[in-house]
């Protein structure tokens, strides 16, 4: 590589990042915090990460006269200043970054210099040689100095195997000594003491342990610099595709050692994936931040999670000290420490509080926002900078396309985006990945919801038309469905519907989620008018067609400005939380503060839903 | 066994025992806090628990017209209230208790049944069920009840396998628990927690690591009381006598390894041996404090010591919390807790807090005295309620039977009191354990000098008479040597002699420890006379014969009455530590508080040694 550096915009947040020339586009894109899906592990066959690259102007504009070319992400290489858009297989058909955190996060949640600060600190440390007059044992005048230099209020400890080695590591230079230290509130563990001041970088990981997918960012823990980024699918799938069924499995015999296995696994495997370029081992990590909801939290801890979903929903804990990596068999150092960001309780978990942190950051000092997760659980959080109402619906996992006839999970074949002409003819769809549809993921069955709505295809009440003229229209016995792409132009040779039913189970979620929302605002006496933010998380959250989710009612009809797509808020946290002991004390305060609403205690939330059971609603 | 209850008076000391009629005398002496050595392990074929029993009336002196009778106390059972005194196998040869702990700590040292209050707490725990209200998780509410129940100030930790069996736990009899603590300073532990309130008992071991010798007590926790003793040789003795040779050894590759594994298996062989009567299993034991020197302590946990012996004589630690018994490899409850005495540097070390903790109890308030322990390092506190001075003179191991030609550890075999008539001829002398002798332990070597300076067949400077005529006096080129027996009458068959080499070595470990005391007093311009209480710790101690140690100069000339033999109290204080959270703060107070002084950088101690190299000194 050169010394020249170029700058690469990557569409279409438009974030940039300045790599040297030669640096691979994938690591490029890692380093602007996208991940983009390079499922034949990079080596150029299957075409996931192909992208479209033009060169640009110094200001990010397209350069004048330059084609744009098709590139793989992962062979080609920065050349020159460049616009980056990451596509599939096709041109047109956007979206391959799937699990990658916004623009918004990355530019305005992202810490400052002056903020950084690890709970997993790294410490240079001079401790003075002992004397015949000072003849505090090592251990003391170790301490002594690590208290000092980390200005520590309580109690610092060692681990056992740090004190075996410590009388001969404190001697080989002199006293000079790097040591890792883990600091929780007002104590610290002094992890892992090295001999000199070596050059080694601290590395640590942020993990977004999700119910389905599995997002890592391995992170420089001096710079905050987002070194790689991998991901993958929960290897739970296997035992159940949400955290209800996990947790059915998990209370058969051996289900809890299986599911933890499998989230193990899960984890594990990315982290060598994440160090499987560059120097780094996976044993050169000193530290994870976990954020996930409550049961993620459980499985990954062993810890029977049963009681989460019988009345009256406990969780077995909330906020718990980080254990060690050795403990939970996570393949970093081995005494590197695991994290997981607390929980408010069984169905509000630390995803939820990862997400109210990056708020914290974006959001203006005093604003009342709403912030919504829309997932098998919407979790809701209503608040401002004083007070946190928080509550889960049962929107059941609709939007995420289960239990909706040709619903399937965004990713490859999916129909993300959809339109009608004013007959109901349909005009147009975008497949992620490109080729032929599999399926509708949830943003398309927000956005088809939404167009049949407008084009009178479906009533108020989500009643499908029983025009049996209509091209689109079918009729199977007593039920109807919206034909959506025809068997000849499918993957699977099947067509591709929206029955009735689906549409009864995409009203009945939206109710769910619009109904809590207002049930919170109406505890305080405010409505949705009085909002000044409202954020929405989740990967779901980065391709929602915003009008046609007002449309339907899913999200409120309020100046479309002052909605936040936030994209996947639960890693930024936990990136936060790790980079950061001020955003840990932070994220503990706002999980303690949160104040949690069980719906199903509230007697006016029946008469909410059945309120919102109409499009928009009544 | 019947209801009847017998007491059994065990001389020496004349402390009574009331146990079920039919109750072994082993465990009998057990409950006394003696151990019995029983080399056979109890099969009644060595002899060496052999005791003299005779009738005994209700007040505890022998009954009119009843003959003693010897009995093997490992197969023999208590009919009736009893006199007994170990003997070894002969009548006459007293001391097979070498390891107990006497009557006073016994009698004075022991903790009154609102003192108990152990490190390792068992609560009766009725934790709250949750509600739609009430919905803390379960860890939560578990920690709020136990931070109530045991007024802890501080944090309530959880280990993780006890949060991942805690959800069923708690539900599994209506919340009603059954907690396990570990306390600590202001932190208090969570070992485990178990359903229900069941009769099993608390219990734990007091431990003391010396470097010859084990001893260890298993006590309930709850009432305080020893149910068993055990004891043996410490398993390093194979890698050297003394803690010189044990700090060489663990500074060559693999030997820290192999001490550490030594120690760890000398400890499960007595855990096992504690609990091979009884219905108690290791794996019921919660917690274990080990009292020991510095050395010991470091070879425990695996520690490098070998900065111990290279100046400025600086430990890797003096105080450490406890760790697992799971991570140490000791054989108790995995998550029970070992704690081990707090040192105050690197050559007095947790063995001498203990024994500070036990003056504390049977002190006078406000009285000045002197600790000594002799061994290897004669150890040496003077202080009061108020300050607490303390050194170690590297006496060398002479008193131990070490360096001394015909010299042997207080064992069978060992002629352990011996009387010279006035001419110089051996009056008589008794054999521990009985039989013919087979070398001098420390009492003998302290007897026989005082023995020879009394009747003029050595001088003040410690040299043997060179009358050629003395019958008992013997030359070999230029060294000359006194025939304490001749070889046809020892078990060698080769004559136990004490050379003048060897008084030499004995007037120097006198000397070191005489005037490591004056130095002491001296630099708070305080004599001898001025002290209220000499304490003398040790095994060694137990039978020490006072007027010759002081006519040597050993112990001072003062008011015998003065003069307080404790036995061992490194055992007594681990006792007090594992029994009373009040105990260890106070034992922390006394690791701190004690001021160390380093002989080898004081410029008179050269000269006090000197003038102590005199008999009984200058």
């Amino acid at each position: 590589m050169s010394n020249r550096r170029c700058s690469v915009w990557f569409q279409p947040d438009g974030y940039r990042v300045d790599v040297p020339e030669g640096t691979g586009f994938l690591e490029a894109a890692a380093e602007a915090g996208h991940l983009i899906e390079a499922e034949c592990g990079g080596k150029g066959t299957c075409g996931s990460c192909l992208m479209e690259v033009r060169a640009a102007s110094p200001d990010g504009r397209p350069s004048e006269g330059d084609e744009p070319r098709l590139l793989y992400a992962c062979q080609a290489r920065v050349e020159r200043d460049s616009l980056a858009t990451p596509l599939g297989t096709a041109p047109g058909q956007r979206r391959s970054i799937v699990t990658g955190t916004s623009y918004l996060l990355r530019q305005r949640a992202e810490l400052g210099p002056q903020e950084l600060g690890s709970v997993c600190r790294r410490l240079h440390v001079q401790v003075p040689s002992p004397s015949i007059e000072f003849c505090l044992s090592d251990r003391e005048r170790l301490v002594r100095e690590v208290a000092k230099a980390a200005d520590v209020g309580g109690a610092v400890t060692l681990d056992l195997e740090v004190l075996r080695s410590l009388p001969d590591t404190l001697r080989s230079d002199g006293g000079r000594v790097t040591v890792t230290l883990w600091c929780e509130g007002k104590t610290a563990a002094i992890m892992d003491v090295m001999p000199g001041f070596p050059e080694a970088r601290h590395l640590g990981v942020a993990c977004d342990l999700g119910t389905s997918t599995v997002v890592q960012n391995l992170l420089d823990l001096d710079t905050g610099k987002v070194l790689a980024v991998a991901s993958d699918y929960n290897r739970q799938m296997s035992s159940g595709a949400d955290v209800i069924s996990r947790i059915d499995c998990a209370s058969r015999p051996g289900g809890i050692d299986r599911l933890r296995e499998q989230a193990v696994a899960t984890i594990n495997a990315l982290l060598h994936s994440l160090c499987s370029t560059g120097t780094t081992a996976t044993k050169d990590l000193r530290a994870m931040v976990v954020s996930g909801n409550t049961t993620m939290a459980h499985l990954l801890l062993g810890v029977q999670p049963r009681y989460i979903r019988e009345e009256p929903y406990v969780p077995a804990f909330s906020d718990v000290p980080a254990c060690s990596a050795a403990e939970l068999g996570i393949e970093i150092e081995p005494r590197g420490r695991i994290y997981c960001v607390p929980a408010v309780g069984s169905f509000v978990g630390g995803d939820i509080v990862s997400g109210i942190l990056c708020q914290r950051r974006i959001g203006r000092a005093g604003e009342l926002f709403l912030f919504i997760d829309v997932g098998t659980n919407g979790e809701i959080v209503l608040g401002n900078d004083e007070w946190l109402m928080t509550c889960a619906c049962s929107a059941g996992p609709a939007f995420e396309g289960s239990g909706v006839s040709c619903g399937i999970r965004s990713a490859p074949g999916a129909i993300e985006r959809i339109n009608l002409w004013p007959d109901g003819e349909v005009r147009g769809y975008d497949v992620i990945g490109g080729g032929k549809p599999q399926g509708l993921c949830g943003s398309a069955l927000i956005q088809i919801l939404g167009e049949l709505l407008r084009t009178g295809l479906i009533d108020q009440r989500g009643r499908l038309s029983s025009d049996a003229n209509h091209p689109r229209i079918t009729r199977s016995g007593r039920a109807l469905a919206f034909i959506v792409e025809h068997g000849t132009h499918t993957r699977s040779g099947a067509d591709i519907v929206l029955t009735d039913g689906d549409i009864d189970n995409l009203v009945r979620a939206k109710a769910a989620i619009y109904s809590g929302c207002s049930l919170l605002l109406r505890k305080v006496g405010l409505t949705f008018q009085d909002l000044d933010a409202v954020y929405v998380a989740g990967g779901f959250g980065q391709c929602i067609a915003v009008e046609q989710a007002v449309a339907i009612g899913l999200l409120p009809d309020i100046d479309r400005a002052r909605f936040v797509f936030l994209g996947n808020s639960s890693l930024a946290g936990a990136r936060l939380i790790l980079l950061s002991s001020k955003q840990r004390e932070r994220c503990l305060d706002i999980a303690r503060t949160m104040t949690y609403i069980e719906l199903s205690a509230e007697p006016s939330y029946m008469d909410e839903y059945t309120a919102a059971l109409f499009l928009p609603h009544t």
